[in-house]
């Protein structure tokens, strides 16, 4: 069995279970670290599984696909032997990075075309062809192609690409049913509501991408620059939809306040770069609230980074030692605060479970929220 | 006993021995990373102690004093506890850096006035406020003040300079006499020889030098563009003079070639940035020669960074992996390729020890050369 839900909160939708992959389990509600170009920034596998505790990685189909590419990473026996990663892997499906990062665009029924942010160079990316670049990559969750609408957009926009992703998705399952894993390790398909901030196109999407005996669905175009609030509703109308018995993934969300809400209504995954992207420019995630660690009232502090004990690495460097080295622009610095930040979240979701198994989740989210979103 | 020599070799001036300092011993020969802001460029701690092996580390007078500055380090109560480095430490003397990074540079016979290159602060250094500096920021092994001459340098500028640095050093070592450890761990001073590439003012200088009751002495003003030739016949002259008894210090150096050839003259202590500045550019040390990772020969190359067992790190990653990394500009790139630099530098420094006590170091030097410094 892909997924078995362990527990529910009495209180909210907010639950907990196991996915089976063959490279290993994933506890849910998870939080999957980003390692866009087939390394999260900086930080080495070992730190990764041992220090920090990551269960399963995200790769970018995009950036992989530019660079190595298909023939390396098809040498290597897919990016697990590339990397040396040997847990759970996802790969989104390049749809966010064509519609963000790609130059000279152009969308048709076919698929996308679109020039490389790197040299120029012209690609195409199409529903099967997704699927089959996903099969040489090899993670063990993979994505359906759809397209990523931007905020705000237009109902008429939004409604006629929401169409367009179903179309795809039909297009895209097909080759992913006739094909199979190219590693031998059994892969699962995960298919992406969509509908912009539209209620009725999200609830028409959930119940379209609900009719696929996909192992798990995920819901896309959220946390694009939309309030909280209004995320918040589409999840709350997706996810009365979405199948109970499948895990839902709500992808690039978010904070840790965003994180927790989501789990209230019933998200099992989620993936971002802010732990390690914000990190980078000083920003850290404590058990006492935000940090900007540049502030100059941390110059002298010389307890640790979070005293709330959230993270080892948090433990070991003063929040002065880190400054100074944020401030001097030793890589160091955004090393250490990538992997405070990722164990912070890693630590977040494991308390998310035990709260949801104790049946003190509800209480504990509305207890801690306030707090955790506090810029101190 | 500050040194104990422990083997000489009999075909060579090479030795071996050990440092002991109130922080651990320091088995001699030894390549000592660079931490120059505090840190070794993207290596933790915990890193560079247990999986590199280094036994001391260096950190720059120069970037410290104008960053963080002496106030927040000794609040800190000094540079270990602030970077949390347990093990013994060495500070240079801001000479080097005060003659190559620092702008509007004024050099009388108090000192050097100079501007940082960080914000265009007017800054002074003089042979006693350096020793001061020196004992706030507490390493055990300091250095006195010098004048770094560039290369290549006129034989009247030489002498003029190796003359002002010698009465720097009569300053400076008063100072070091007359004032006491801050921490409470006993610090050692070393005098620097100066004189560039003529061979009577360095022995001139060697001679000066030993006058002093210092623990150790260092050899200055080398590397610095002169041929490598040049740099042996200076460390020949001076090493017939700096006492055998003592720790001789070769500050700067250099290639795996250049650090064999001068342990083969009695040097034992060794510094340089290439470890890891190569590492970050791509540049790998390995037993079979020197690559250039971004060369398009490595792209499908999935064997071992260095299959010859010299690093856990060049173990666990493929060269094209590492490819993949650094022509991406992934910041992990960079921290496997220093670490493993640094791992290389430690392992032969060590297999260096290990033939000096067999007695077999000078025909291993001869056997290992070619091959190390050939460009794969």
């Amino acid at each position: 069995m892909f997924f078995e839900l362990t527990a529910n909160d009495q209180y909210s939708g907010a639950r907990t279970g196991v996915i089976s992959t063959g490279r290993g389990i994933i506890k849910t509600p998870v939080f999957i670290p980003v390692g866009t170009a087939g390394s999260v920034k900086g930080i080495s596998r070992y730190e990764l599984e041992h220090n920090i505790g990551a269960e399963i990685i995200l790769a970018n189909t995009y950036h992989l696909y530019l660079r190595p590419g298909l023939d390396i990473i098809s040498q290597a026996g897919g990016l697990h032997k590339f990397t040396g990663w040997e847990k759970p892997m996802l790969t989104d499906s390049g749809g966010y990075q064509v519609f963000s990062l790609a130059e000279n665009r152009k969308l048709s029924e076919e698929g996308a075309l679109f020039r490389s942010h790197i040299d120029g160079s012209k690609h195409k990316f199409t529903p099967e062809n997704i699927v089959d670049t996903q099969r040489i990559i090899g993670a063990d969750i993979i994505m359906a192609f759809d397209e990523c609408t931007p905020w705000p957009c237009e109902y008429k926009y939004a409604m006629d690409s929401v169409e367009l992703t179903h179309r795809w998705l039909e297009r895209g399952w097909k080759r992913f049913v006739e094909t199979e894993a190219v590693y031998g390790r059994e892969q699962f398909l995960f298919p992406i509501v969509q509908g912009s901030v539209y209620g009725d196109l999200r609830k028409k999407s959930a119940e379209f991408i609900s009719s696929f005996a996909a192992a798990g669905n995920a819901i896309g175009g959220l946390s694009v620059g939309e309030p909280s609030e209004k995320m918040y509703e589409m999840v709350g109308v997706v996810n009365k939809i979405l199948p109970e018995s499948k895990p839902r993934y709500l992808m690039g969300v978010g904070t840790p306040a965003n994180i927790l809400e989501c789990i209230s209504m019933g998200v099992d995954m989620f993936d971002c770069v802010m732990p390690t992207r914000n990190g980078r420019n000083g920003t850290l995630f404590t058990s006492e609230g935000i940090i900007n660690i540049k502030n100059l009232k941390w110059k002298n502090d010389f307890s640790p980074i979070d005293p709330g004990g959230t993270s080892n690495t948090g433990a070991q460097y003063s929040r002065a030692y880190l400054r100074h080295l944020i401030v001097s622009g030793e890589m160091l610095g955004s090393v250490i605060a990538s992997i405070h930040n990722l164990e912070f979240y890693i630590w977040l979701l494991k308390k998310a479970r035990e709260e949801i198994t104790l049946g003190n989740f509800h209480a504990w989210k509305n207890s801690v929220i306030p707090r955790l979103s506090n810029k101190i």
